[in-house]
Formats: structure tokens, C-alpha cells, sequence
């Protein structure tokens, strides 16, 4: 493969992770140490950055402050949710592309997100190779929905997962401190798949989990439900219910909108969820009478970097290191993702690519075998799949006490 | 000071903490090796506990499994909101207890908590001592509210509002991720006083804060509001608010009443607040047509645990041993409180004693002149009070990637 000398850009795309920056700074740190290329831009929020001419110009940062990226969460070049159009319906954006690409000479092109933006990825690494302008285009994968295709995880997944796990085990200490009777309903990210809400299972492994778990790869039936946490909190006086925000009934209907009359919808037709875990809590006491809470773990499930996993910073890492590695090599139309192996009986992850095409908008659900025979939980197939993702704690630096975050300088390039 | 031989009762009360078990393992471990004392009991849900008769050896607990206490959230006794009545109006509790007290031969009584817990020690202890039953009294406090009186702050506060700047720094990241507008409404615990969310504001000492926070000490005006989110949204695109959950409007009604119709009311008489989170932020969409989000960070700022201060939990543990140590050597009838003093220019946190009716039912509100000109902010002075508070990340023991909390036995006292 020939050596190609020329510029590159790294987006960030979709919704932010804990561990989206560790990506992004992996693949900035290997491209500025890179003889290949000569200049690294992140463009400002994803692919309206390129479409917009604005790039950072990465090589007028200080290099010692861009090793916070590694634990600062949220996507630090900006992210966004922008849908290209099929290139033979309206090729205006590729277009225009293509001119930011030749005007800073953008012979690299490193995407960093999850469904949505491996379509993004794709769609510019075909355009790139039909136009002729010779581009190698690879996708770093993240989103902490886990549902890539092809890859065994999903970088930010296990760090949303710890947090998960981890606040589910503090909230079954508090929401049974008291003699008196509590149903708590927690309600966690995942519209099609349910990974996120079955990390609730990793909880219970621990002794200290939710009696009920229910992912959106299984029909929701509402009456079924309160039977069943009437039964528990008739029995123990207690019931703690994990739910994902993308549970639906029999018809395809999503439980949120039982309980909410409009539903905005994304730039992506997703409808906008949201307050299920109240709806879920009052159904709750209005069956048993019971004392009740609802819990939506929100922004901070993918959010919080200070209870990341460290093996998912570490990977993360890695992946966008290997991204430009791979393509400085010669590789392009790719998607940097992970496989699984054992060796002495311990977890290792490698690197292993995916073409573009066969990820983008597939999506990768929780097989229904890691499920229970009530598939009201999960067993042990998931947390023996899970369970090495979450090892180690993140180094994230501190300062009085608090999360020290990068600040960029953000210089616009010309 | 007579040698005082006798049994001890800890118990705690009111809604727990992370770092309530530091305190009541500091008293467990000295109590159980303290020569005085001839039997240790955890009261099962507090003062329930003692008029049940269900009292907890802990003495048959492993050493090695209590110390696990000290890193566990929650009340590991369990906990309750049980109100005395007056004795004057109604003595049978008291009767009872005194029944307790010398079935066991209990001579020292530690109770674990809040305002309200403070106001039971207050009363047994005068009650024991009208009685002519010799027993020493200690209140050992415990609120993340941080509105007890006298001492400088209270076991439990720190660690709350760690995680709450904590979070807040990374909702900050998270929330304006986009190049899309948005409106972030989070809503923090604190009824009557705003310690809670004025921890906000070390987010913003930090650079990644809010820009408006609302406490229960400044009389809320929902237009005015609406106002200054509108103000900083046009300017910015963005707005964070954090708001205490007994915002009030000026005639005394809760803000978070203008959106529930039905409240119900505890046993002590208080509100159940809730919902205002997303209250305020589909106000704010209906005022600026923004995407918004209400946060509500619920049971996770008293219970999280991962993410508490180690000063905290060494100070906790503290207060629970001086509780003992000072039992024994004859105190009775106080509150273990701090006392802050500066040496060669560093924070140092001092035992000092408080009387139980100088504090039981009492409320430390935040200093008006901490707040900014506006009232919808902090000054420096809140910044140099809380911050030392919050030093230090927890030596919580992780197994598997996640919190070990303890695991007791629970035998029955015979």
C-alpha cells in the first residue's frame, strides 16, 4: 500500500459518552505523532463542523492539556445528530465536503460515534471512493447502547454499565433502610436494546440488585408487571424494578407514551422519551398503596466519567489509536471494533475491523438466551459477558476535590 | 466522672447518607472495645428498634465484615421517622424504652441522625434523666441537609455535595454537547435549607457550572425565572439552572405544587417534593420553544457512595468515636458536633460538644451574605466554607468493579 501524506479529520458524533474523548484522543495523539499526516483538525460538532468550515486545528493545543481528553466526558469537539442524505437523492453536502477536503488537502477521515454516525462514515467513505479523491475513511465506534453490529462491545458502554450497576447497588441500600413499604422504579437509556438496563443484573450478582428487569427486546405488558411487583412487595415489603426507556407493548407501543400525551421526535424520527419511571412508580401505587419512587438516571448514566470503567478508557483508547494506525497502513472503509478472547482464563480484547457497510444501522439487541425463563432478568450468559468490561477504576484526575476536565483552546484552522 | 458498666444502644435514624455507617461503625468499634461497655445493640430501625425489642448483638458480627461499614451508603441498621410525643402529653414510649434500657441494662444510648433524630435523643435523654435510670446520651448528627445547628457542618453534607458538583460538572459537558440550543433544569434535595444546592456553585468555581441556582433561603419568583433563562439562552444557547427542591414562592407555597395537585405529607408533617425538575424546564420550553431537560438527582446524591468524601467519611467515623469516648468518660446529654479552625493555612476539623436542646429541631440555613447580589448564585464565601469539605475520593473496597458493602449477620439481642 502506498504512503499518503495529507491532512485528517476526526468527528464526534451522536450522543456523548464518559469515554468518547479517551476515542478521539486516542486517534489525535497517534495522527500528531503520525509522519503520514501532516496537519490533525477535529471538526466543531461532528460533520456540521466540515459542512461549516470549522476545524480545530488539534497541533495548536498543548499536548499535555489534551491528555485530560482521555478522562473528560461528553464529546469535547462537539457533537451532533445530523442526518446525510443518500447521495443520489441530494449529493449537495457530499459535495461540499469533497471541497473541504481538498481545500485542507483531508486525505484521513475519522468518524467517532454509534448508528447513526457509522452511516455518516460510510456514506462519505463511498462518496469519497466514487469521486476519486483518495481518502481513507475508518469509523471509531461509541455509544453506550452497545447495539453496533459485529463488534463484541461498544466503547462507552461499559462505563455507562458501571455507573448503572453501581448506582443500582446504592439505591437497593437506601430504598430499603426504612421498616415501611417502597417500590422503586429506575428507568435507564436503550430505545431498541436493552444492554444498558440488563447492567441492573450486575447488581444483583452482587447481592444487591433489582427484582425486576425488563429490556425493550421483550413485549411490556403493564398488567403483567404490577402483578408481579405486587406480588414482591407483598411478600417483602420491598420492590426495586429496573425498566429501559424503550419498553414497548404487544402493539409496538412505547409505556412512556401511556403516560405522555405529545412526544416530540429527533432530526432521526426517535421519539423523545422520557418520565416513564414516574408513570411506572404511580401505576405502582396505585395498585399496592404503596410508598413509591421513580428514578430516571438521565444524562448521568452517560455522563458520569468518575465512575468509569477503566478498561473501557483503556479500549476507547485504543480503538482510535487503531483507527489511524490502520489507515496510515492503508486500510479505509472500515470500523475499528473489538473481539473478545481468553487467554489463561482472563479477558482480552483485540482489535478486529468491520466494513462500514455491514455496521451501519444494524443493531445488535441482547440475545434472548441471556435472558430468564420469565425474561424479568438476566442470567448468568450476560454477566459473564459484561462483568470483565467494568474492571478497573478510572484515573480521572482530580482538583480540590473535583473532576479535572480538559479545556481546549479551540483555534479555528485557516 | 463514676465508672459507668453497663450495655449501649446506637441507632440511627431519618434518611440515611453515605457516610452515616462511618459514624455508627466509629461508635460500634469503640463501644466494642471500650472496657465500660458490656454489650454492644444496633437498634433495628431506630428507636423502633428499642421499643420492639429488636436489638442487634453486634458483638456476634466479624470485625473483619464491620469494617466494611464504614464504606457502606444507607443506615446498615436500618432506619426510621418515628416521632416522640411530648412526655408530658403521652409517656408510653418512654416507659417502654426504660423498660428496654434496664431489660439490657443500657447506660449509654447513641442516636444517629438529623434534625428530627436529635430531637428524639433530646427527649430520652431528659426523660432518663427525670427518671432517675442513670444512662448517658449522645446525638451523634448526620444530615446531607447540613442544617443542624451549632456545628460547623454535618456528617453526610460533604459527600452529598461532592457528588452533586461532581455531577453538575459533567451534566455541564454533557449538556452543551450539541451546537443546538438547550435548557437544563436539576433539581437537588434540601426543604428548608439550600446547603445541597448551593454545592452547585463548586461546580462553577471549577468552570463548569450552572448559571443560575435557586435556594429555599430567597423567595422564588417563577416570571422573574423565566426571565433570566430566556436572558441566558438567547445569549448563549444554553442554560443550566439548579434548583433546591423547596423552592418557595412568596407567599410560602412550594413551587412544585404549582405542577403536582396532590401531595401527601410525611409522618413529620413535611411535604413530599418531587416532579419540579421537569416542572421548571417544560416552563422554561414553553416560555423559549428550547429543548430542555429536568434532572432530578434523587436518591443518588444521599446513597452514592462511590463517589463520597474521604474527609467525610473520616470525620463521620470520628464523631461516632468521640460519641463513645466522651460517653464513657461522663458526658452526657450533648451532640457531637465540629468545630473548623485553621492551622499554617489548612483546614482542621475539631470534635466540640453541643447541647441536645440548643440543636434538636433547629435549622442552619445558608448565610444570606454568601448568596451574590443577584440571589441566584453563590459568592466566594459558600466556595471557602464547602470546599475543604469535599477533599479526598473514598477508599471504598471494590470487588468485581463494584462497591463490597457490608453484609451483617443481624442476631438478635436475647
Amino acid at each position: 500500500m502506498s504512503e499518503l501524506k495529507g491532512a485528517c479529520i476526526i468527528g464526534q458524533s451522536g450522543g456523548p459518552t464518559s469515554v468518547i474523548n479517551a476515542s478521539a484522543y486516542g486517534a489525535i495523539k497517534t495522527a500528531l505523532e503520525s509522519d503520514c499526516i501532516t496537519a490533525v483538525y477535529g471538526a466543531e460538532h461532528g460533520i456540521k463542523g466540515v459542512l461549516d468550515d470549522k476545524l480545530l486545528d488539534m497541533g495548536k493545543e498543548d499536548p499535555k492539556e489534551l491528555e485530560y481528553m482521555k478522562y473528560t466526558p461528553s464529546s469535547a469537539l462537539g457533537s451532533c445528530r445530523y442526518k446525510l442524505k443518500n447521495a443520489e437523492d441530494d449529493d449537495t453536502d457530499y459535495k461540499r465536503i469533497l471541497e473541504i477536503f481538498k481545500k485542507y488537502n483531508v486525505r484521513y477521515f475519522f468518524y467517532n460515534g454509534g448508528n447513526d454516525s457509522m452511516d455518516t462514515c460510510n456514506k462519505i467513505s463511498k462518496y469519497m471512493a466514487k469521486s476519486g479523491w483518495e481518502c481513507r475513511v475508518m469509523g471509531i465506534p461509541k455509544t453506550i447502547d452497545n447495539d453496533l453490529a459485529g463488534t463484541d462491545h461498544c466503547p462507552g458502554y461499559a462505563s455507562a454499565a458501571k455507573y448503572i450497576a453501581t448506582s443500582v447497588m446504592e439505591i437497593y441500600r437506601d430504598a430499603r433502610v426504612y421498616d415501611t413499604g417502597m417500590i422503586t422504579v429506575i428507568e435507564a437509556m436503550g430505545r431498541n436494546a436493552g444492554w444498558l438496563t440488563a447492567a441492573a443484573s450486575l447488581a444483583n450478582y452482587k447481592g444487591n440488585g433489582a427484582d425486576l428487569i425488563y429490556l425493550p427486546e421483550v413485549d411490556f405488558d403493564l398488567d403483567a408487571f404490577l402483578d408481579k411487583v405486587e406480588e414482591i412487595y407483598k411478600k417483602n415489603g420491598k420492590c426495586i424494578a429496573v425498566v429501559s426507556e424503550g419498553i414497548k407493548d404487544k402493539n409496538g407501543k412505547y409505556i412512556s407514551e401511556y403516560g405522555a400525551e405529545n412526544l416530540a421526535k429527533d432530526s432521526f424520527g426517535h421519539s423523545q422519551l422520557g418520565g416513564l419511571a414516574s408513570f411506572l412508580a404511580n401505576a405502582a401505587k396505585a395498585r399496592t398503596g404503596a410508598k413509591v419512587r421513580g428514578i430516571e438516571l438521565s444524562l448521568l448514566q452517560r455522563c458520569a466519567a468518575h465512575c468509569a470503567s477503566q478498561t473501557d478508557i483503556d479500549e476507547s483508547f485504543a480503538a482510535g489509536k487503531a483507527a489511524v494506525e490502520y489507515a496510515v497502513a492503508g486500510t479505509t472503509d472500515r470500523m475499528v471494533g473489538f473481539e473478545r478472547s481468553c487467554e489463561d482464563g482472563k479477558y482480552k480484547c483485540n482489535i478486529k475491523l468491520f466494513g462500514l457497510t455491514e455496521v451501519a444501522n444494524a443493531e445488535k439487541k441482547v440475545p434472548l438466551d441471556w435472558l430468564n425463563e420469565t425474561k424479568d432478568g438476566l442470567n448468568e450468559k450476560f454477566v459473564e459477558y459484561a462483568l470483565p468490561l467494568i474492571q478497573g477504576e478510572t484515573k480521572l484526575p482530580k482538583e480540590d476535590g473535583l473532576p479535572r476536565f480538559v479545556q481546549l483552546r479551540k483555534v479555528y484552522a485557516k
